[in-house]
């Protein structure tokens, strides 16, 4: 099977609504609707740094494409198109089908369409660069937070950090967990309810402390979060006062979930938003006027992002 | 030096002006102009594959972003915005300098912006996902070739695989066949100058036979070529006079030319353009009704075209 033919039979099926040309000319052309922005971001997955290296071609065709999508939720942009830029050590028939499948029923469920790719021989290497669509000027930005908003996550923080740990010790994490690492929910749907209502916002890929941080960075803030109010899944709960490691919490990374903050006079469209979407949405802190990340809480300990180099 | 740091120091200058929102949040944000299509393709380099293993990163970088720019001009695209994934084994400071100098210029050179990117631990592979603007409708295709449209390329062909089998044999090719292997120029002005001119038009990186086979198959029509008339390099002449091997030239690839089908009522219009771009632009052939590609010329072995598996 050459390049052209293991395009064809497995990553073909891209053409949607909204594209003028897909898969097989030279560029995928693509209508973009007036009076709105386009963004764009790009994420590479490989093998023993961004999945354990035996996860099925499933689950990584599902988490390259993800985490992709969690960068378009942290702008409340609507997800329109990707390319696929996948380096393979050899053709894999089965592997393959099982992993332009997956991606076929993500991208699906999210309504994005598979518009260009390339395929390469080399180590295992999956770039997921996705477009979506946002009304000019509502995107969410990581650098509008205002002093005094209250700062929100969504579901539970640590899991995916705890599963990893879990899985480097010879453990198998149960299902709940292993799902939080392999199958993210890209928080698409909960960043276009947040338009309007959050002044800023950000996914968590690199762990709470880290991501906050760029917020704040980036607004020229301070902020506390408060460790007790923290939302943990129950194992995390009883991990944590075993072993008062916050720091899978706090720096773990790999969660996806968003963090956003949130003016007080909009707190009651945010309660309609969570009874509408059913997301758990939890206060952990409050922007302030200066200072950095403090944190309130027994846990002075300085936690370590993941760094890639 | 983490991956924030990386960033900061030697990718942190692409926000152009058609850019919103550029590296530094989830996405980037981009300006999409009126009744234009936006076009958008995706290419991924590896060393030892795409070039050279000892290739310079001043190189590496120019041939990343030219391959890319080559698809856009193939499209008659004007070029707007790139992402970056860059895979690293190590932070190598010196090679990263003139990585990002040299992809700054090329950038600067075609007016195009960085808008995004992600970097990771891993076997060097470089992936660009280039977007460009094209007036509705009016993108060069590869499904619009028409019976009896002339068949013509620019510059010579052949030089970049000649370049590389020179390499591959010990031998150190002179500075203008290593300049068509490792700098190849993106012909993105006369893409652009094609549009209303060319029918049909693709860029020729698997090799001119393998190009311009899939204008045919996606134009429904064939072709032939004479191979008397493909033009040659001083040295290419001399080499096949002397080995007969035109597979090198058929087939050999890299070459990041344009192959495009002219009907005979334009003939006058790209004359015009020949005058105006002073670029080498050469009829080799002629379309057909059926009968896929055929050669006129002492030369009927069938060429194999690269493959990546």
């Amino acid at each position: 099977m050459n390049e052209f033919e293991l395009i064809e039979k497995y990553f073909n099926w891209g053409r949607g609504h909204a594209v003028d040309l897909s898969v097989g000319d030279d560029c995928a052309i693509i209508k973009v609707n007036p009076n709105t922005q386009m963004v764009t971001s790009v994420d590479t997955l490989i093998a023993g740094v961004h999945f354990p290296v035996n996860t099925s071609a499933s689950d990584i065709a599902y988490k390259a494409l993800a985490v992709n999508l969690s960068d378009l939720a942290a702008m409340g942009a609507i997800p329109k198109h990707f390319t696929l830029a996948l380096t393979l050590p050899e053709i894999n028939e089965p592997w393959l089908d099982e992993f332009s499948a997956s991606l076929k029923q993500l991208s699906e469920e999210y309504s994005i369409n598979l518009v260009g790719g390339d395929t390469t021989k080399g180590a295992l290497s999956i770039t997921i660069n996705v477009m979506g669509e946002v009304e000019q000027g509502k995107a969410l930005l990581r650098s509008s937070a205002q002093v005094g908003d209250l700062i929100f996550v969504s579901n539970t923080m640590g899991d995916p950090a705890y599963a990893w740990q879990q899985i480097q010790q010879g453990n198998v994490p149960s299902l709940f967990y292993l799902d939080r690492l392999n199958r993210p929910t890209p928080q698409v749907l909960l960043g276009q309810q947040l338009l309007g209502i959050a002044n800023a916002c950000i996914d968590i890929s690199d762990g709470l402390e880290q991501d906050l941080s760029h917020i704040l960075k980036h607004s020229n803030v301070g902020a506390t979060i408060n460790l007790a109010d923290i939302p943990l899944s129950d194992e995390m709960i009883t991990y944590i006062e075993n072993t008062h490691d916050w720091c899978t919490v706090l720096a773990g990374g790999d969660d996806y979930e968003l963090c956003f903050t949130v003016p007080v006079e909009s707190l009651k469209d945010l309660e309609a938003v969570k009874n509408k979407t059913n997301i758990q949405l939890t206060q952990i802190g409050v922007v302030t006027k200066s200072g950095g990340l403090s944190r309130l809480g027994y846990f002075d300990q300085e936690c370590k992002s993941y760094q890639h180099f």
